[in-house]
């Protein structure tokens, strides 16, 4: 792949702003009729997984991108830090347990790929272990990908000055200043390591499933793209609502 | 692996039973000094798959080797025929939920070779998608061991004739009675399909760790080397008392 951190972060300057959100929204209409419908077919499942920066987009795009699907058929999971009892069992123990039933879309707000970047960057493992845990979600995702699932996998690409634009509001709305923690600046100052360690997950990681690098300074943009990637993944499925009776 | 249904089932005839009896004991002593050690040190985890034809001896070895030994550290998940919600996930998702915590014991009676067994001999499943479980097999278990827990797979390994007594005993025992389906003189009827496809387990299953091919028609053998395995398993994980107050 070619260095990710040279792709734009932007929307094309070309692009109508309004046009792009009335197709966004369209889309998210061809969501709300896709989604039960693979529901009552049950032959496939969706796992979507959101990666990027501190404040790059991740609960944007699950707001942006699923509010209105039925919670029934859609879940959010959201890693953090893992527990204690998830420490005591290896990294995709965790993971596994919330891979989506058929029928179902489910969301990794971060996902296991955290596992190959906090610990290395932070140098708690050496590269032998982070190839070890490549081979790994390697071998996981074809498991998945063997038993009908499909997986989209999304780094939401945002630039440092655009992070830094995102911390300061956070800072200044009340509503948004729980999001924001002291940790967050030490974190981006690592910012070279995570660039490095991403460049070699699309890499790397990309046996079962390629990454999707998305623009993400503009939010709009970053939408469109995602729904209209699930949109046309579902759609590629030529699902049926069962006529049987069972 | 030579064939491993030319191998003994029965004990060694020079043996003397109540000698090896008298051994079991020493060796099941070991083991409940052993597992306070594992848990209290929680560096490694141990699963031990139990796989074998009806009547083999998965029960028993349970009760025979790990009686006595503190519950809060040991646990048994036997699988059934999957249902409905495991249906709907791929074959190792019911499996890796159960995978143990450091520090802990974990016994599959029946296991994830249920689904290269059963499926394949039933002809539900073609020899691609048995070969691709395979693989993931291997990788789910390279992923255990690689994160700390030691893995012993036995293959309890009984004649027809023996299991025949068993079931007649099962029919005849109203305390055992309860054991006893009709459709197991149908599966055993296929035991020629159900060889062929352990023998390709067994060759083929091995990369994270071999099997050991049981002789399990003598009960008190049986529980002797499962017994002398797990010892020997624990012993050589040299495990000491934590020492540091956290």
């Amino acid at each position: 792949m070619e260095d990710f951190t040279s792709l734009p972060t932007t929307a094309p300057e070309e692009l109508d702003k309004d046009e792009i959100k009335d197709l966004t929204d369209d889309l998210r209409k061809k969501l709300r009729k896709l989604q039960p419908l693979l529901f009552a077919e049950s032959k496939h499942s969706v796992l979507i997984v959101l990666q990027g920066m501190d404040a790059s987009g991740k609960d944007g795009t699950v707001k942006g991108v699923f509010n209105g699907v039925n919670p029934m058929g859609c879940r959010v999971k959201a890693y953090k830090a893992p527990t204690e009892e998830e420490r005591a069992h290896d990294f995709l123990w965790r993971i596994h347990s919330h891979a989506p039933a058929k029928g179902m879309i489910q969301i990794f707000n971060r996902s296991h790929y955290e596992d190959v970047l906090v610990p290395r960057v932070k140098n708690w493992i050496d590269m032998d272990e982070v190839k070890r845990r490549y081979n790994h979600i390697n071998a996981w995702e074809q498991l998945l990908k063997d038993s009908g699932t499909q997986i989209l996998k999304f780094y939401l690409h945002i630039s440092e000055e655009e992070q830094s634009r995102r911390f300061d509001q956070r800072l200044e709305d009340p509503e948004k200043r729980w999001k924001y923690k002291s940790s967050d600046l030490a974190e981006a100052k690592l910012w070279p390591e995570y660039r490095k360690a991403f460049a070699d997950i699309f890499e790397t990681c990309a046996e079962a499933e390629p990454w999707q690098i998305i623009p993400a300074d503009d939010k709009w943009y970053r939408d469109y793209l995602i729904s209209t990637a699930v949109v046309e993944r579902l759609e590629s499925l030529n699902m049926r609502y069962p006529q049987e009776i069972v």
